[in-house]
């Protein structure tokens, strides 16, 4: 059975509707912001297959880190010629006035894939700055589906879905550290706004600590580590109760940090 | 190939990666946080396929609506027998205190899917009061990836992904709502924090004239609406800009707000 939707797809559909495969007679030209995986997972465990079926028909890529970008399409298929697509870094090292040169070829009706090193480029990723330039050129920008440990969490904690703040890093100077905590439960209080924020691994003991030392005993903390991963710890306790349990080894574990 | 990783999983590697199909020797009691399309698009186009390996093995689901739950999982495998599963309903008329005994089958080692009416379960819908119990229970908790609008809207916008907030619905009393608004634009030049909430599509046209009447000229609005789905709009301009193209009608489109 096919049928051709209004975005110029036509699509085959089969019995088990996750087996469906598109057939792109032209696939719309677009900046698509590819999702990759949180860490060692299969990619079916959390990306759809239509993102396999989108990422083939691209040759232009904006990636963060371009060894890791190739690792994960030839991944996605490997029969993807690596040697036949042009990788634009978006990295640390990158200059952003050369951002809106990148996007050259969609002006002349060319798709462009943003990647990023985990989960949702342009979430607390790179990749943002890109995309605005899009906006602004009036190009048009399609988000892919895929996972981000920020909505994951927010799901798994328990705490109020209905108004949350990510928050980026916490300041490293430790006055400023704890007032910000301070800041960020109060929120969490006075607006009932559930308060995200992410620590670099290594750090994540450090700061257990630190949050045990700093917040209310009746605050609830969630844990949320290594999300779609084998090693998946999501754990949401009071502040004392905290004190009792001691955290797993998450020195090389990404974690999201919740308090609500 | 076959694998066998922490969670007891047994998994049957494919040269395609997206076609691995996981086998569960036995799949790992959890509550399961299952999310659904976002409007009238196919599953794969915005759901992993390990979803559908997971969805055919639980028997009791707490959803949002019976009836729309149902037609999802006939979607999800046509062979899953809808007479063998226990409904639980968690929507507007649910009684809380029957929560904590929905859960009941999961402390006896039965795993329990929760299912909302749209996007993500606990995330600007119902399901977070559920999770809540469980975590406080001790229960394993495993969210499962799928589209969030919010999170799509936000990669989509080119506003910053470093630190950004959901704020569910605006007052509905028109002081309070531009009082609101104001506050919500404050913030997001003061924290450089990017703003988003939602409104009942009917509304959507009255809301944009208010955003353009309330905010300053350069403050930049994306609107993001029928995501994932063929009437897909997303598109980001300064308030000045937008005074000068009119919206497409989304009053019937769930649409996500997001100032910058």
């Amino acid at each position: 059975m096919t049928s051709q939707n209004g975005t110029g797809f036509i699509q085959v559909s089969h019995p088990n509707d996750f087996l469906s495969l598109y057939l792109y007679a032209k696939m719309e030209p677009a900046l698509y912001l590819i999702p990759v995986t949180l860490g060692e997972t299969e990619l079916s465990r959390v990306l759809p297959a239509f993102n396999a079926e989108v990422i083939p028909q691209i040759r232009h890529f904006i990636v963060e880190d371009v060894r890791s970008a190739r690792r994960f399409l030839k991944k996605v298929n490997r029969d993807i010629r690596i040697d036949d697509l042009t990788f634009y870094p978006m990295g640390k090292h990158a200059s952003p006035e050369l951002f809106a040169s990148y996007l050259c070829p969609l002006e002349k009706g060319e798709s462009i894939g943003v990647i990023s090193e985990a989960g949702c480029p342009a979430i607390a990723d790179p990749g943002a700055d890109v995309v605005a330039i899009a906006q602004r050129k009036g190009l048009r920008v399609i988000p892919l589906v895929g996972p981000s440990s920020i909505l994951l969490a927010v799901m798994a904690s328990g705490f109020n879905g209905q108004s949350f703040a990510f928050n980026g890093y916490l300041p490293i100077e430790p006055a400023d550290r704890a007032k910000r905590l301070k800041q960020l439960e109060q929120r969490a209080y006075s607006e009932h706004q559930t308060q995200l924020f992410i620590e670099t691994p290594y750090r994540n003991a450090k700061l257990f600590a630190e949050i045990l030392r700093t917040c209310r005993p009746q605050t609830r903390l969630c844990v949320a580590a290594g999300l779609t991963c084998p090693e998946e710890f999501i754990k949401t306790r009071t502040i004392q109760d905290w004190k009792k349990h001691p955290l797993p080894d998450l020195s090389k574990v990404p974690a999201i940090w919740v308090i609500g």
